[in-house]
């Protein structure tokens, strides 16, 4: 890379999973528009149709100053990479199909079903061997590169990145606090009739583990928004908040009414900061997560596999439309922060937000070595945490037994030790099985994705 | 007290609870076996009735050189006492009536229900107030005596004790994991047909909280006996292992073939050290507590509070017995190791054994202050903790979210915050319930022992 | 204060020490060029006509949008302020003349004389009481304002005012780091011909404790700037480098070729990052001042009192000149970051800078609670340190020693307890004196200001 | 090793330094008296004919049950073995000439020159490889042995063994500890007319490094000796305390009054524990051993190497006559606590006593990993550390600086970076020279023994 008057030229980025028909395109768009950035992404993908499909539609970007080249070799991809981004899908969505509803057979109801609960640790036996052999391939060709993951179970796998590859320079992304920033500047709006506040603009503390994290302050110049978000989660715990409704893609679904996370503050003091659907997840599956009929009344959509497939069948037709130049590429930001972060490691500017990367001391009561989420600073070649302090005493018991549990997972994984493995499955909050039930249900999800797993030494 | 060739006489001990018809009784027992200390018992008990019947049977004590007298003030009883000892029951067994049953109703079910689960959190609201009065008590009449509690909950309230009064010289006593040493003496002569062996000389390393202990390593001189033990679990696995049939007392009420512990050790690799009773209570209540007839099959028992109702009425009756002169007392060691702990901390012999106390970093893993248990030094007029490395990894989501949950419940009471001891009422592993159900429960719970509540600011 | 159109007017502040020739005039340039914040200063001084000055000064600044008020009582400088800034000038300079001329006597040499060593040691003594009173009346008058301390010795300053008011939001602030990313800068320039960097481009890891902070990490865009250092130390390490020579004020007193902190880094391995004359007086005393002629080779100068009492009389006269219009006040901008930390803090912008905050754990093995200067972010209204790793070990024995003695020196301080400060000053690096002579050099030190330390037990 | 009714036969012991003609002869003293353990020790060393010596010197002793053999590989003496002892000389009394005396001429006077010190850090040079080569062997040939290290430095040499060995079972063990116990009894007598007190029975918390290790209390029965130290050492501070005087070998060489322990004591408020000689070398040089009057108003003595030579030389004979039958081998127990440890390794007894072992934790407030002096638990093939708090303000700077110098130490031997030993070197308290005069003497010492020092990469 080359520096010419505040801008970088001549970027090489690796993106893994580069066939993406919805992270890739969402970057595409965010490097179209930031101008003292540009280079060339290599998109490495194990379908290297994708990859060319999106190599096609990257370069087709008129507003874009960047290359896309699709590689059939990861080694191409890597070579020399500055930065290299994985996102990529560990299975099909039939193996997923298992995963979140083989379990609703044993009364168990999954929201999302790729982070935690049955689905989350069966997603991270099939996943975390690639990024096992992915870690392995940076070592070897750019170990010195920047690597970002968006890769769901995004706490596991970037654990196993760092277990693999200890001096890796590689951290997890996630906008879900976002969302919750963007709320909290509507609350404004709605509360105090401050209109136009950016999601930046609110600045927030946070701590936990991806999917699972929270505001231990939230601030907007120099007003703290607790108070303020106490009685508006008083007025709508009952109903709900409905800002959602309006965007396009929020049916039943992907419905959330916020009032998991209301009801999650009003009882534990502190803002959980994810959709509903995730956070759900994370507590005692009697919570929330009961049955279907509970899930409906707090207000929040249990996402069926078959709308993802219905999903993926859109986007593969808007590919399509995309490469004949049926349809334009629109460029709109995703509001995600991967390209600001990359402009800050850059040194073109100094960052501060959310991360996922291991403790190294930032929370000091939980695991040194587990992976969570707390700001952390962006700074020339540079990412360094921010001391969060400890996890707050209200919601340690719910986030500890957590975050042991995902090193533990990351633990049998790495040993190849499928038992150990079903300590994490047995003890998940929404698992409530009698042990034998447990293994039951454990052995026959396993057997459903088992070409994925000849690593494991399963007993049949 | 004073120093006379190698014996200590004129010691002043004060007993809280001191019309106790089981652990005084005990406590009389070994003390009067131990010839180098003598002194007087202040036994001080709400029941004064109660108190002066142990005067009478203490006295009567033939080999005994000790001392007791009633007295109807704590002020009497702690004033210059050498050692405090706490072993008081908080309400009655009608109120227990309602800990233990009462969740019954909505599917929960507690093989003890005084230490954890909703049982454990209510009797904790009782009884971590009085410990709060008990604490000052001490600070202003004797602030140097040693204390040892031996009342349960035991954890929440050893911790309180050091909340109330930060320079106390306060330990929770228990003897469970001597059961567990015992157990593995049997294996060895059941295994290697070593006879003989006495609990003491099983030498283990231990960590965890009170009855949810657990051993990271046993040794009987220089055999490492977890190899041992696993052929041991795994032969007994099916059947569970019996010798506790010929004791007199194992009826039902008391069952446990060690199939709990057994089960844990083969899945997790480390002793659980307590009897399967207790260790049930604090794993997800799916696993061993789901129904009766699940625990029936896991071999252990529901000891009902009728139970202990009869129970009480039988040790009555033996209490006339005792004070008419129709039985005679009769002296055996109890195995507890209470007066060894005194003896030590008067400076007669160093011990290295097991006991709760605040965790001052001599388990890196869990909460500063958390009352933990672990190895500890007894010394001259000094009780240090042996460092105990951390929560092994296996074990670490379930002792955290245990001992999480106990530091939250103890900031509950002394704040009187009901909500907040509802936080860890719903997230109790024993719980497994609906938000609604669960706070519906509690506060029936409650209101069944509202008089003992009356400092909680409880809303009708 | 109020918020429009993201400018902050009506901001009140409190300047504690506001009669000052020096920092009061370097802020109120720094203030005048700040568009987007304005309000009003309340000058509080012992010596009130000082104070009045500045008033008359500020006030006089056609450029600024600010208020200058002198106060005769603290109370109206603190009352409901919202930022409050402390620099005074504890004792005169002729108490400053036996701080640091007086151990001359005993064969000991101080460049500087404030900070550590006997003169920083006494100087502490007269200083730290008044900062816990400053503390006090914070905590009464604007207990939620933001507290920024300028005054020497800065560690033990800020630390107090934490001890007497734990909540106290307060940071010390100082200049000599950037000194340092000034100094990597003009070596750009000279190793690379890289032109025009400023010093906040270059990002670094700091570590240790103010006048003795060492970068741990320096890099500009995406380069290392710790090789090219390297280079650069062995290149001036004979004979220093001499840009600071074409500055006015570089004259002996003031005199640092760098030597020292090219030797510290050449042994080392890291970037001692304050100016030599502070450096020097933090390693033994033998190493660089062990007397006049070393200190000459290793070129730096010993700051004599008499110049800074030469310096101060050319001030007052400014100050008559400013106060008559006879000389118009110059906006020149200080390098100081106070200005922009204060932007920050308000939520203008966020900032990760260099700052003395207690340990909270960014440095896990320096002790908790002591005073140390590392990264942190500055957001709206929250100050949080980066974490910033252990103190490498190569530098681990010098830095542990110095904090140590610091948290030590403010524990005498607290306690009253002047033979509990002479450890301190005896195990001092610069001392060197056996302990009878160092009694001795001490007393007559504390003879000599006597009347400041009315409030220790000095025996006679 | 065979357990027949309490007793253990058939132990294998490795004496590495099995030649020496010192603590070898203890150890033979101290087995023989121990009856319930017996076995055959292995004597190595580089000088076979001494181990061959003390083989029959070993086998002469008629109370004892143990066999001695000398061997003359390492690997004889290493396989299978279950205790290895390592007490070896590393280099000739003329290299230590160079380590004790030439830095006199620099006016650095060392009262040992065996442990810090400029001579501490060329014997560690020197020793330190030697060490890594033992450890190397032991992992090779008895991982599972535990380790006994009695060479000095003490604190550097066990730290080495586990550098290059982590799972090694080593600690150090060193009886100035137990000197300072004793001076505590004879207190007792002094003061109270208590006698016959064994040292023993005086209970101690101690923390620190090897020879700089202090007590934090010290109790007997329930007496806290803490204020009656305080006025014993009042008492002594002026002429010292001289008990040692009647012992044989007490003369200016080994003098010591105990006056820098008093010192120490009335300034710092806690005891140090170990002989006068040792205590001096941590402190800054100016202190105690600023010149030889000093040293002698002080009231101890610099053990100048020629007294070891001519020590020697008499032992040497000795060695002659008990071979020869001459002088009959007297059965003397030393003091030490080895033959204790052993015992209780073995499971016959449980111990706590003090002992040299990495901090893991155990000391929070000093580098992890460090060997660090605190009380420990010896029990069945376990040997933890006992909690031992932080080292206390007053002493933190001295310890601290001192424990960090030794963890670069080992670093820089590790790393065969002579440069970064001459870190630790030029920083020593004792040192006090100019960079350039410390460089001098550092290279002078090392090429005085260089032909130990074939590994490090020495320029000439």
């Amino acid at each position: 890379m080359n520096y010419i008057d505040n801008r970088v030229e001549n970027l090489k980025f690796a993106y893994i999973g580069g066939g993406s028909r919805n992270w890739a395109w969402g970057l595409m768009s965010d490097l179209a528009v930031a101008k003292d950035i540009c280079g060339t992404i290599y998109l490495y993908d194990i379908d290297f149709e994708a990859a060319k499909h999106n190599e096609q539609i990257g370069n087709g970007i008129e507003e874009s100053d960047w290359k896309y080249v699709a590689v059939k070799t990861i080694d191409e991809a890597l070579d020399g990479a500055d930065f290299v981004i994985i996102s990529i899908l560990p299975g099909t969505f039939d193996d997923m199909e298992s995963d979140v509803h083989l379990p609703e057979q044993y009364g168990i109801y999954q929201s999302v079903g790729d982070t935690t609960g049955p689905g989350g640790v069966v997603r991270a036996l099939r996943t975390l061997p690639m990024f096992e052999t992915i870690a392995k391939e940076i070592e070897k060709h750019c170990p010195d590169s920047w690597v970002i993951n968006y890769t769901n179970p995004m706490t596991v796998c970037t654990d196993v990145l760092y277990r693999t590859f200890p001096k890796i320079k590689a951290f997890g992304c996630c906008h879900e606090v976002f969302g919750t920033q963007t709320l909290l500047a509507k609350m404004l709006d709605e509360k105090l009739g401050i209109k136009g506040v950016k999601r930046e603009e609110i600045r927030s503390d946070v701590i936990g583990v991806n999917h699972f994290t929270w505001l231990t302050s939230a601030q907007y110049n120099n007003m703290d928004l607790f108070p303020i978000y106490r009685e508006f989660a008083e007025e709508h715990r009952e109903n709900g908040y409905d800002y959602m409704l309006d965007i396009e893609h929020i049916n039943n679904a992907w419905r959330h009414l916020e009032k998991v996370k209301f009801d999650l503050f009003l009882r534990y003091g502190y803002i959980a900061a994810a959709g509903d659907r995730h956070l759900a997840e994370f507590c005692p599956g009697s919570w929330y997560l009961d049955n279907p009929d509970q899930v409906w009344d707090w207000g929040f959509g249990l996402t069926p596999v078959s709308w993802r497939k219905d999903d993926l069948k859109s986007r593969l037709e808007r590919a399509e439309r995309l490469i004949s130049g049926e349809e334009k590429f629109k460029i709109s930001p995703t509001g995600e922060e991967g390209v600001n972060q990359i402009r800050a490691l850059l040194g073109l500017k100094d960052l501060v937000t959310n991360v996922n990367i291991p403790n190294v001391g930032q929370v000091p009561n939980l695991p040194l070595g587990a992976v969570v989420e707390t700001n952390a600073t962006f700074r020339a070649n540079s990412l360094k945490p921010v001391f969060a302090d400890g996890v707050p005493k209200e919601i340690y018991p719910l986030i500890s037994r957590i975050s042991g549990g995902q090193q533990l997972l990351v633990d049998a994984i790495v040993e190849r030790d499928i038992d150990k493995a079903f300590l994490v499955f047995a003890n998940d909050p929404l698992t409530r099985l009698p042990l034998n039930k447990a293994r039951e249900l454990f052995d026959r999800m396993i057997a459903n994705t088992s070409k994925y797993l000849g690593m494991y030494n399963i007993k049949k």
